[in-house]
């Protein structure tokens, strides 16, 4: 059987992370597909600043070449901006082809169009990296929505803005610091506007109403607010009331109207949001019947966004898929060696071979690594638990022992 | 067309939202199905307990008048225990119905074989209730892998024990104290071993093990190992190193060998884990593409329950479906009146009309409750943010004003 032709427009971080992520998982995908899945043809605005593993894959600043080719049976949108996204995928859909977009700003404007034009020519079209990343927010939403009834949807959809009020908050910098913090990591664009002005949040927020109510957000009842206003005064009051500042995205319904707001806000303890810290992506979803449901993971980034294109262009011409995949041999995993605390008089314990220490935190508790067979000899009067989530800081820092 | 017929097994918790969310939501139903989906008959030990609103319902303790219906199409599994549920279920395949089970007992011991008969019959086999109860955990792993590897699971996956442990930190409880609260309000039964010891969550971790992994885990490298060692005073030692007691299942794979751990374990506050409190369940899932996703939600209760095998019978026979739901008119949601931190010269501030002060926090701090057009009309040296998560506590209570 012939391969799968993909047609990939964009070759930055989310095409180079797809590019990536078919060649090394080929395995993977002939499993599924049952047959091979190849990047024919890659469109970038700049040919001369790039070069290919492979020779044969088609790199060209045409689109013309792309849609012209003899066979092409996904185009997948990892380009910017509205335009030529949108008359591209309308070309692609038209063509027949099966079609998946990362690009929200343009799925913003012109989802709805593009998925009726889908419909109609009975191709896929798929938007799972439109929002948050790597979460299945989409799919999620898809599932839920075959049983309940959405109410309202709370979320960081954006890892930029929540990274520097996170910063401001932890290491006590100024907006600008934090800025030039995320700018220096790769977070933040040399124009961070789209980021924090809410605009890149926004975007993914008409997608989810789209999603959810089958249309965008009312003009009069919407909001967009950035992140720019804040301080760090502002932060510390909030600390003192056991509140944080979070950059958020909700979307309701009230009678017909959908409100969409983003702004920041102030979260509660209990509320789901408040512990989604960094670059992390997080939504709350409340749902009729089944209640509150949250999700969290990486909302941006070359795999994670790779992953989910993948996902999409998985479910393209499948209806049900193995759970489990048949494939050689894993990889073997290197364990660290646990961490755990001992509870117990630790002034006369005897701790026996193979621990290692990392602290005595008092008279009765101790922190260790040691393996699962060392901590079964203990003595049965120390008690020993193991911990998850802990960093053992760098000795010079020579800070408290901290979980993380 | 004639009506998708229904047997449901059970008529407690699960069966009894089964039934209600079917009658209820039978507009939704129909509108996906393009016809009735009508619960035709109900299984029970003691007839003589139950009473029926709907006369036509055939309610039973033989199982055989429900396998010999001239109609029927699916078998809901919501009874108790290995048998006779398995029994039922392979009859019920045999017969050529789709079966769909919340049994996790029964399932983490014979949900392969019944994988095997389903496959060979050409029915489905819906088991999203078995874990994480409203939570779609068995939903996003199985999308998750399509593109990924997983390779471990952490999970909080009984709101019971977890209910217990959180109730002994925060309210300083005994364990006996706790349980005893946890049966009060119904989270614990009578005899609480299968949620304290761990094997509730064995159970769920073995469906996730088959799963992910596609076999069980391995007797000799797995623990299950319950809380009720856990006391007071640990729990006042792990608080100190800021670390909080969680009963934690995780599934991984080293080499060919799976093992699944159910214990106590302390858990740092980066851990995904951490913040879960009270009953609600989470799994945290590591994958090689995507990275760590977590997902939170109600892990039992009547409707989480039913929403998840609501969302199986939806996939019966359905390879795709449409993601927003044509339906009559929606609910009209009353909002309450939102609550907002006003920062600024609070001593200097003249609220305008509208405002209901909940209390004053400092010189440059108000909480108040405010309509959003109220709020607009502030002087522009005064900023408003909203609170997300806000809990005023009973007036008599006097405590401190507490974000939750
Ligand atoms: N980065 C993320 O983590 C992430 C996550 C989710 C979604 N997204 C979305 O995915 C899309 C791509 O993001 P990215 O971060 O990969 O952007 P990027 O690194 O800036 O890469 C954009 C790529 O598109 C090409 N391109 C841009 N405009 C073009 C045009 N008019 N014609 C042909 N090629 C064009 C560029 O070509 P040259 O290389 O020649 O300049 C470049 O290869 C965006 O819509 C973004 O919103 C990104
Ligand atoms: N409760 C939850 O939140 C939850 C969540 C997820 C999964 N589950 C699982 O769902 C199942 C049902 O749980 P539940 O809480 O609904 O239990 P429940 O309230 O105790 O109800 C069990 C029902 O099954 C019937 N039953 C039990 N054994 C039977 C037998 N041998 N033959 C015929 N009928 C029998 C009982 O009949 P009588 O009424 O006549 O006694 C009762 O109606 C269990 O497997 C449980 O593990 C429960």
């Amino acid at each position: 059987m012939s391969a799968i032709s993909i047609g990939l427009l964009g070759f930055g971080t989310v095409g180079k992370g797809v590019y990536e992520t078919i060649s090394k998982h080929q395995g993977r995908l002939q499993a599924i597909f049952g047959r091979e899945v190849k990047v024919s043809a890659i469109l970038v605005k700049n040919v001369s600043k790039h070069s290919l593993p492979d020779g044969e894959v088609l790199l060209t600043d045409n689109f013309q070449e792309i849609i012209e080719l003899p066979k092409l049976d996904v185009v997948i949108d990892a380009i910017v901006g509205r335009e030529p996204g949108y008359t591209y995928l309308r070309q692609a859909i038209s063509r027949g082809c099966h079609v998946i977009t990362a690009n929200k700003e343009m799925f913003a404007f012109h989802g709805r169009e593009l998925a009726r034009l889908a419909k109609h020519n009975n191709v896929s079209l798929g938007f799972e990296a439109t929002v948050g990343g790597g979460i299945p927010i989409i799919q999620t939403i898809k599932q839920l929505l075959n049983a309940n009834k959405i109410e309202r949807i709370e979320g960081i959809l954006n890892g930029t803005s929540n990274f520097i009020l996170t910063s401001m908050r932890e290491e006590n910098l100024t907006f600008e610091e934090a800025l030039k913090i995320a700018q220096e990591k790769g977070y933040a664009e040399a124009d961070p506007k789209n980021d924090i002005e809410g605009y890149d949040a926004f975007y993914k927020a008409v997608v989810l109403s789209e999603l959810v109510f089958g249309k965008s957000p009312s003009q009069e009842t919407s909001v967009r607010e950035g992140i720019t206003g804040i301080t760090i005064e502002q932060i510390r009051v909030a600390a003192s009331l056991g509140l944080k500042f979070k950059h958020v995205a909700s979307i309701q319904k009230e009678q017909e109207t959908i409100s969409c707001t983003v702004k920041p806000v102030l979260t509660g303890e209990a509320h789901p949001l408040y512990r989604v810290e960094g670059v992390q992506n997080a939504v709350s979803i409340d749902a009729d019947i089944v209640g509150n449901i949250s999700l969290q993971g990486p909302g941006a980034g070359m795999f994670p966004t790779a992953s989910a294109i993948v996902e999409d262009l998985i479910h393209i011409g499948k209806a049900d898929f193995p759970a489990v995949f048949e494939e050689g041999k894993s990889e073997e995993t290197v364990l660290e060696q646990p961490v755990w605390v001992i509870l117990g008089d630790a002034d006369q314990a005897e701790l026996p071979e193979g621990f290692e220490t990392i602290s005595k935190v008092s008279k009765d508790a101790f922190i260790v690594k040691a393996s699962f067979e060392a901590v079964s000899l203990l003595a049965p009067d120390l008690k020993a638990y193991q911990v998850l989530g802990y960093y053992a800081p760098a000795a010079e820092e020579n800070k408290q022992v901290q979980p993380v």
